[in-house]
């Protein structure tokens, strides 16, 4: 049975392509940084906004239409596992990720529940066998359901926090059972509503203890996947604990846990935290803690996560400036935790969302490799920091001076000669060289 | 004599060129909609960000090195202009525009002010003749001076609006007397700080009356340029009456002075007030209000005026779209209200970024051309709203329905059809194809 | 039966009272400016929060608690009626408010919506004849539903046009039937996603038919309620046409509507849009375009529409100041467009955000009379305003100032005398005097 | 002589008063949680914002008359030290802070510049002896001068290093010399404007690097006052490394030097990172940072720094109800980090805009400690989390559960009690409630 019967396999034709379902700019098997760019790029589905998403926002509801709609219950689940396989296969997409309550029904019943999540992951590992998609990583969903709405590991209900203690059990269990190469942390409603009512010290041990928990549960049955924490600053809650990168490592660092996690950032997250996208890329690339990418982009206009799908070549080509810099991903990858806009609701919007998400870090992809290979911005930057590699500048690199050595310096050298322009102007304007040229010049 | 012998006549030299110092997409006799790029266009310079402005802000001195810093007074004021001629002849640009206070020193004695204006404004009158650039329009600064601190024509003192009258006055004596095709308000202190010390209605009703009078002196000495208001939302005021494009026509079609205004649309302006550059272009342009734009980008991430050159090819070809759907800016022009960044404080870096700014809007037309040629976006418009080319929904048009009939209609009906899909996503990716391919494609 | 049984009547008991469920500083009977201050306040509950909010969130599902939730379709309609008017009777307030879409559910079926509306109609009109509480306003939900995912009268589908056209229709004659003060728009949709794919003229001309349409229907079956716009700068929608009031009021004079409309202003609409609550008071009462509020108030670190129950007594003494400063509100009132938060579910928390919103109302309200009263900051503006009262001030305003008559005036006068200090620091240290002393001072 | 003879010594009136240059709120000698509220409050006097600030802005000069405009140099330098003690002692202010540069004028030698320096140094110290206002803190202006562009220890030139190195080694030398309680850092250039010419990491340990030389040379010297980072998100750096007091600690505690540095915690400083000024105390409190404070507000809806003086009651409550709860700031205090507006540019202003700022936070001290007195929101909380001081939620606390334990406890459980309501709006009436009784209640 074909749910996407509309949709043949997608395929690169190349940028002269008319074609709406083609890549114009993603060649899976082009050479990239040594792999291929299927191997380095490592492109995710995102199972909620591609599958369960149904369209509806604060003020309307779903709008989706979809090829399963007419399931209920674990038949749907069943279904939409089924689904999802076709369209990982003609997307030719190499992984895939979820929570739990995406992929089978929650209901009043916990154990139910468990078994509801063994059932359809027994499926999902048949299907696995066949594919060539594999499972990036997966999470629990505790935040949807009622019992979450004051936090999972930081709600003032220790039942709650037993509860999630139960999902993140059975997620860990799921991952190595799906050979997952990495689980998710999203605390969406780990924080607060407001301080009036809230034991922010309490709530903040707790969520390390958890933490420690789920690392020793992880060792004792031996699932070796990484683990990641996604900051988000806020939404649903007014404040998240884990706000943005700096912040969570503020917290790993405090709670003894800095070795055993790495981050997943988000470009909405980021945004909405008051960052760039390459700045939080750039923060955990430094400290060795990138972990993997939600890929996707926000409306700079709109206070909220509008999870677009990434368009936006220039923030495509600063992240994987960053990431081409940090070596790839490691055990990461480009996960698309992005919608298709509401009013983009057919089947095929959902291919179509997808090969212009891909195409978009395809592009990124080889303007930053081209200004890495030419040096562009690193030639820059070794010349107008090379003050550090001689004389005083070096004695400060390597713990050689004090504020002693350092006065007597200046007050001999007195007036400091001007500083060199930082051309940021013309630094952009090769930028958007390299950007025009990426795939014709 | 030479203010900036560093660097030759810039000239177009195409994509492949690796000079800093050449456009290579700017090419100002290419031709564009039946004229050459350099008429479409009409690339000003503006005189405060170029010749006056230091590189100072709010936590820091200037840094700016200009060629002329050891002159002082009126001296400096002419040195200014001959540098200016020169620059604007390096640069090849056709247009430039300036505030009194730019040209020409203000002091404690109104009397000397406008005699220094008299006196600059004959030298400035001396280059034109030899120059092929000219004045886009002019304008005064009523918001530097102390006596500016609560507005000028929204002051609360009768005496500063008169002071202000005789400023506009000599300016647009000066715009008469230098051939300038319009004339500029920007009200930046015409707001308020706080509604508990403000009338705002006497404010109101006191701009308005001061339009009036701006109108009937041009009238009288025979000024035919276009009057032009600056929209901006807030500061240095804390809100400004002139909040956007919509809040101006208010204003304009409360007071009857909607015939005799249109509007200059800065970029940054826009994205302060929480709309896109292109919102405000498409508000003025669907009402026959489009007058001439200020050329800049603000930092979504920050919330102040960071005036920066433009360099983001998604804006300028945005902007271009809606200009080029105008049939041009008439009278106006593509006013580059930009300055370095503060470390940019080279003269070389003059000339880099207007370079990137008219590099990036000679893409962003060349895209925008070819996407309205292929009716790329006007196809996909007229098929979603054709329904109001025929039956019920012309009848809605042309005005032959009521609530009555389309009751009637509904109830027939009944379930409305599914809506089609908005196809969001795919236009975006459809919209970097052509970026990608207006230079090589 | 009794819907709301754990909490009695809610009456007033002077700020030393230690219930919850007790006003501390409403007092219903006390006499504010003339009237008492239920009849000058006009307290309106919302019936969508209020009643038929569930809680959710884009990340979470409902959470409240509801006595009538055991019931469905049409019984659960009833059921809320009879909860609404009890609640209304024990928080003794005397108006509501609702969307079509709140009091009867929709189906499928146009014509069987319809019939629901008027079955509940019917049970409304029933309660109004035995209760205090009278309708202050009703409206036609069209966006929640997905045939208006692109708008009802600024939808590019024309039989979406003519569905709105029922609705609205159907929407003035339930106003009529159930004696309603006021109709209002808030057209949540009407306006777009993205300018690639929209006809923003078109769609601005249709929104004016409609409401000329709507102007009509209203003559012609008596309906002589005001009508009402609210605006809102986005959310749902990226752009949504009704701005704010400056931008409402240029569409409302450019289409000939002016006269037909005033707007009905959200404390949180307004901070989304950049301004503050009072400033769209102030603009609205200037131009005689004040009609009603939609008192709340939102997290100003939080990008999207909070609805937060109105509880700073800065907020409401400001706005109460603009609304005694206009007279009262007409027709109009103060409704309570808030939700209690996702952890308030109790049915309690009803009572007890009710009463936080009245009592800062009634701070609010004590607050601004004795500021007027004492004609705080109008003397401060009566003395700072003063220049336009003689001279060359108020020849300005007589309209027998000219810039020729000004610049002779300005040139005598030469240098400014210095403007007074604005004293804004102070104002506001004033302000906290008479907020502390409101209840006992 | 006098420089401020205008105003009179600054007295307690009392909530009755009507003389603007009163205490209403602020009695120094009121007993406050065992101590004066003069030694609680340690209010400081900031000397840049009171006797250097100009009024200038981005769009405008200088506005503020001063008692001493016509000194210049050495003797203005001196001129200022005299009229700050008159108003130190007229306001009865038991602190104020400094920059190097507010005292005493740079000049183009560095030399030359600290001996102005030692010169100021010593008058003041002189002033100390006979006043009864000492130094909260001093620091270095490290942002003002076009050499600090790029920052200081963060600069990209070595040279500049060394010339902040020699600035911080005498501002610590004065600290000393006057026995300045603490140290402050404030980074406003310690960060980058775009990343494409930035090397993050380098620079960021040569900010640790420099941190750690500061407390070697501290020992060295003798000085034990505590050193206090400023943390700031940006303006006029596009991203200031400092970002949050979250960022901060991951720093310090990645640079090991978490036990030797405190944070200095701004209101408007927190907002513009979107978090609440509490937020911000609450997050060092609980880690033990809480330093000291700069006393300020910001406009919610103006993207940049306002530095107004603190009149917002629930402000000044929630950061009092904080700094209780830290048992006081040890040897920080309250510094206005507060400007009068450009508008209010009278000497008179200074006194009123901090009469305006004392009252404030002494309303909100009074208003705070009635909370904590009768323990309403720590009885709110105490039951709220009541879940961990028994049972499982006991076990998870004190280290004795694990996902096993839990999970078979949670599968027990089954099915997680309704949560308790959070009663947000209830809590924020009471609030409300003793906000309007704190005075007079």
């Amino acid at each position: 049975m074909s749910y996407f019967g509309n949709v043949n396999q997608v395929k690169y034709e190349g940028p002269d392509s008319k074609t709406p379902y083609a890549f114009k700019y993603y060649n899976p098997q082009e050479t990239i940084n040594g792999q291929t760019m299927e191997e380095f790029l490592r492109f995710a589905v995102s199972y909620w906004h591609t599958f369960t998403g149904e369209g509806s926002d604060p003020f309307g509801e779903g709008t989706m239409v979809r090829p399963y709609d007419n399931f209920t219950g674990m038949d749907l689940a069943k279904a939409r596992v089924e689904a999802s396989f076709e369209f990982f296969d003609k997307l030719d997409v190499p992984y895939f990720c979820f929570h739990d309550f995406d992929i089978s029904p929650e209901t009043n019943s916990l154990k139910e529940t468990l078994e509801n999540i063994d059932q359809i992951t027994a499926v999902i590992k048949d299907h696995l066998k066949t594919s060539k998609t594999k499972l990036l990583w997966n999470t629990a969903n505790m935040f949807s359901h009622p019992r979450w709405l004051f936090g999972a590991a930081t709600s003032p209900n220790a039942d709650v926090f037993a509860y999630a203690a139960t999902k993140v059990k059975k997620g860990l269990e799921v991952a190595k059972e799906l050979g997952s190469e990495n689980y998710v942390f999203w605390g969406g409603r780990e924080g607060y509503e407001t301080l009036l009512n809230t034991d922010m010290k309490l709530e903040l041990d707790n969520l390390a203890r958890f933490f420690h928990m789920a690392v020793d549960y992880a060792k004792e049955i031996g699932f070796e996947g990484q683990f990641l924490i996604e900051p988000k600053p806020k939404e649903p809650t007014k404040h998240q604990y884990d706000f943005d990168v700096a912040t969570g490592m503020a917290f790993l660092q405090q709670y003894n846990l800095s070795d055993k996690f790495k981050f997943n950032i988000e470009a909405n997250h980021a945004t909405l935290a008051g960052h760039t996208f390459e700045h939080e890329l750039r923060v955990a690339r430094i400290n060795g803690m990138l972990g993997s990418v939600d890929a996707n982009q926000g409306d700079p206009l709109l206070g909220w996560d509008t999870d677009e799908f990434p368009t936006d070549l220039y923030s495509t080509t600063l992240a994987m400036y960053e990431i081409l810099q940090n070596g790839g991903l490691g055990s990461g990858g480009l996960n698309f935790d992005a919608k298709v806009r509401r009013g983009s609701f057919d089947p095929e919007d959902l291919f179509l969302a997808h090969i212009a998400g891909m195409d978009s870090f395809a592009v990124g992809t080889k303007v930053a490799q081209k200004l890495i290979e030419d040096r562009v911005f690193e030639n820059f930057i070794a010349d107008r920091y090379s003050s550090y590699r001689e004389g005083i500048g070096l004695d400060i690199v390597e713990g050689k001076a004090d504020f002693n050595k350092l006065s007597e310096y200046a007050l001999k050298v007195d007036k400091i000669e001007t500083n060199k322009s930082g051309r940021q102007e013309n630094l952009k304007a090769i930028l958007n060289q390299y950007l025009l040229d990426a795939v014709r010049g």
